[in-house]
């Protein structure tokens, strides 16, 4: 059996926090030759006060994990590549500073700023009311606020684990609770997963109704890339059985061309594309984000079986306001409620019953050969 | 004049807040046999990072009262009793994540676990609009949202105060301000007072309008229990002038046993009744809960011109769900603000007018004679 | 050049909170014959646990400045002389604990207790709705609450600067962020500074628009007193070209003494009138608030070009729900914001666009002459 050391971050049911922490891979794993890190930080200043981050660095990646903001990535860097973008909002905010209600249910935005951010667990898309019952004896959830609660809940356990043999593997894991007394009871699980040196790494997410009626689950990856692999010029690479955009209104142009970035445009609305993946032999779609010269990108792959829809989120406007666009794998579109109820995208997850996401990035140093 | 150690806790007016900290019966009582401690403890973790509990072992009981959660009663324990119950909610949840206006108005919900749990001052009850003016030059409370604030106030003023001589009684007071410009200004002075060794302890509350105008107050208080007193078999005692199911459908058969409580049932909608206690000669209610061998039990009483009116409140649900039953003596019925207006149950209280409730909650061993 | 010493104390930048902390004149300002002290304070208990206070201590006047609540200033004490009032909110209050679209969108006076608390910066007045898009491709606002955001979002940089020589002016600067993706993006930088020794003091205050499109911007300075300069035969001294009662139906007599104070009153419903005040020569405008005695007094001035517009509020209600009056210069009044927009009050700022404010508070010991 292969060695590991697990260490405890943060912990409802030790009444933990570790606090400021560092673990090394000169102590923990002195036989790996890559210097590997991983650290606890709080941060402070403004609305972040207060948040805690842990910070990955596998010798080629330094990732930013929040469990206060529900386990999001942050941003990724290697060397001056940057996963992640340059939202207006300049803070890891705090969730106690968050008002989901506000603005119409837009209050979401005021915390969005994540390389990848979950969506979901009870509901995602736009504000709304929805009145349908999930559940014998419930409210309904009722006035939907965007993209749900699970980006703004703090982790309730995180933990790192790390393998003292080769590959040496670095485990964050988490478990983000949305739960209510005559509401969801969803708990999600999640793990990140490295090796010492790599440029590759996953999100595994298991989602698990703990609750003793069925409840309906929805699940989003909005992974969100600016510069520098957005830029005029960047194309997306995938395999796409059929486009269509989300609103009526847009040019021609705009949809022959959804697979390429133009520069940033002032004042341009967003757009969204519902692709329909191909999946390879193993069942499983990519997508690529590559610059211009396509010497530099990102891969994103997953079980089609898991994720099957897909939404291209673009946003290129000024830079100040965010030149960025969203690889969206989900199991839910991002429409209304009750559009993906009545589509039967939505899951009904049995007490007990479990779904699974697992997603790989890998940076890329040139196109797929294909 | 007996001699008294009082050891403040929490203090706006001394910007104090004393950390971990622990009070023993071995340093401030030598000559009590009993061993008894007070503890103050911060949690960790999830949605209860930052929550103080004060913590009270009594040699027999260990009460847990949080002063974050306007000194609500967490839990009582005494070997493998436990006086409260398994909410979905299994963090002891910071007011900072609360957002009360969600879920159109039921947030509440997502932080409702106590044994006891305060519902009011301002209103209680299920959201909806009012529009009625309070008071000359204020706007209506408009939106009211479940069961009020007051559970999520952290209080403003805790303090311990031991008695250095028989009976060696320990007291928690607090004190919740629920004031806002151009609305209530409502303080509730709370006392948990217990001696070591006893299974009975008490909650004395005094509510004071510390305004100038008129205020309308609503209290309830939502004692919560499930296993083990609560199981298929077990009993409400209690001596009933009439009783009443506050909703219309319940089955004859749920009318009549009102009193008696079934196993879990998943998807089993709620149940309230609206009960007529008759008080005894002094003048007092009393309502036990039994478990189904009656070898077990718990009572609660209070003087009836304190609390007039009671609510049974049933959730019989998957235990995952939730399986308890409430005791709610209160002044105002769960019923909309509305409703107990015209009902005249709302309590007006003058400028600097006070309204006391005090509540006693004793172990029992078996079914009283009787 | 000046040499001047600066000490960070809030920084997201640097990740930086620098804990309790004194600045002491004895140290850094060894030639100047005035005691003067800047120190940052923790509170604690309540609603306000986690809160900081910059306290300046100039010798004269003890300024307490909040950076958790945008920077407003609480009070400032002389002697017997306080500026400020006494709300019945007590505590100074984290905006964790704030929900500002509770109350039907009121929820900010759960908040309210400054000397000068700013309204805006995207919207300032009463709650409503508001559908008017201000930027392409972004949601509206939506549901205004109550003197919008700004006061109770944290500030993100607070540095003291200090000046070596004569006139040894101290200076605390901030900045606050209220910026959203698909929202505002206006940057507030504030300075207060003094001198040791001296009664007067002034804020600047520069909004900034970092966003690529035309951003809306509303501001006010809510600038509140009680006792003991308001009292009965208080008065208001400025020089005003016209009075408007904001509302219907004002007595004949209130409007003609709108410039007077009576005793507090209880159940009185607020009076706002809209003032067009004269500039002097220098194009600036002041307000004075004196006691019955006209031997104490505040003055408030501004250029007339930066705050062009003013509302004088009164709430001479009892003094447990507040005796206080309003002195508000700003640039849109406290009108529901479509009415603002439609009478062009709205100041529209391109991107990287500023708007400037500086205001002057000075104590007076008599009237003015003329």
């Amino acid at each position: 059996m292969p060695e590991t050391t697990t260490q405890s971050l943060i912990s409802v049911s030790k009444n933990l926090h570790a606090g400021d922490l560092e673990m090394a891979g000169s102590a923990l794993t002195p036989t790996c030759d890559t210097p590997w890190s991983v650290r606890m930080v709080r941060l402070h200043g403004g609305r972040q006060e207060g948040v805690d981050l842990v910070v990955i660095d596998n010798g080629r990646l330094t990732i930013r994990l929040c469990p206060t903001r529900g386990m999001g990535v942050i941003d990724v860097v290697s060397g001056d590549l940057r996963l992640g973008w340059d939202s207006p909002v300049k803070e890891i905010v705090h969730p106690a500073f968050m008002e989901l209600g506000r603005r119409r249910g837009f209050g979401w935005l005021e915390g969005f700023n994540e390389f990848v951010v979950r969506c979901g667990l009870e509901q995602l898309g736009p504000p709304g009311e929805d009145s349908h019952h999930g559940a014998v004896g419930e409210p309904p959830v009722g006035d939907l606020t965007l993209h749900g609660k699970i980006a703004n809940i703090p982790a309730s356990e995180v933990e790192v684990e790390v393998l003292h043999e080769p590959p040496y593997t670095l485990t964050v894991r988490g478990v983000v609770n949305e739960f209510a007394m005559f509401g969801p009871k969803l708990e999600l699980h999640t793990e990140l997963s490295i090796q010492p040196g790599s440029t590759r790494f996953e999100i595994t997410d298991t989602i698990t109704n703990r609750g003793g009626q069925t409840q309906e689950m929805a699940l989003l990856y909005h992974i969100n890339q600016g510069r520098p692999l957005l830029e005029d010029g960047a194309r997306l690479v995938a395999d796409v059985a059929n486009a269509q955009p989300r609103d009526a209104g847009y040019s021609e142009q705009a949809i022959a061309q959804y697979k390429h970035f133009g520069p940033p445009a002032p004042g341009t609305p967003e757009q969204v594309f519902y692709l329909d993946l191909s999946p390879d032999e193993a069942g499983r779609c990519a997508v690529g984000l590559y610059n211009a010269a396509k010497d530099r990108g990102l891969t994103v792959s997953w079980p089609k079986q898991q994720l099957p829809e897909f939404a291209l989120w673009k946003a290129l406007m000024d830079e100040r306001d965010a030149y960025v666009t969203g690889l969206e794998p989900c199991v839910t579109l991002p429409n209304p409620r009750p559009v993906e109820r009545e589509a039967g995208r939505l899951v009904s997850l049995e007490p007990e019953g479990s779904y699974e996401a697992s997603l790989r990035f890998e940076l890329q140093t040139g196109l797929p050969e294909h």
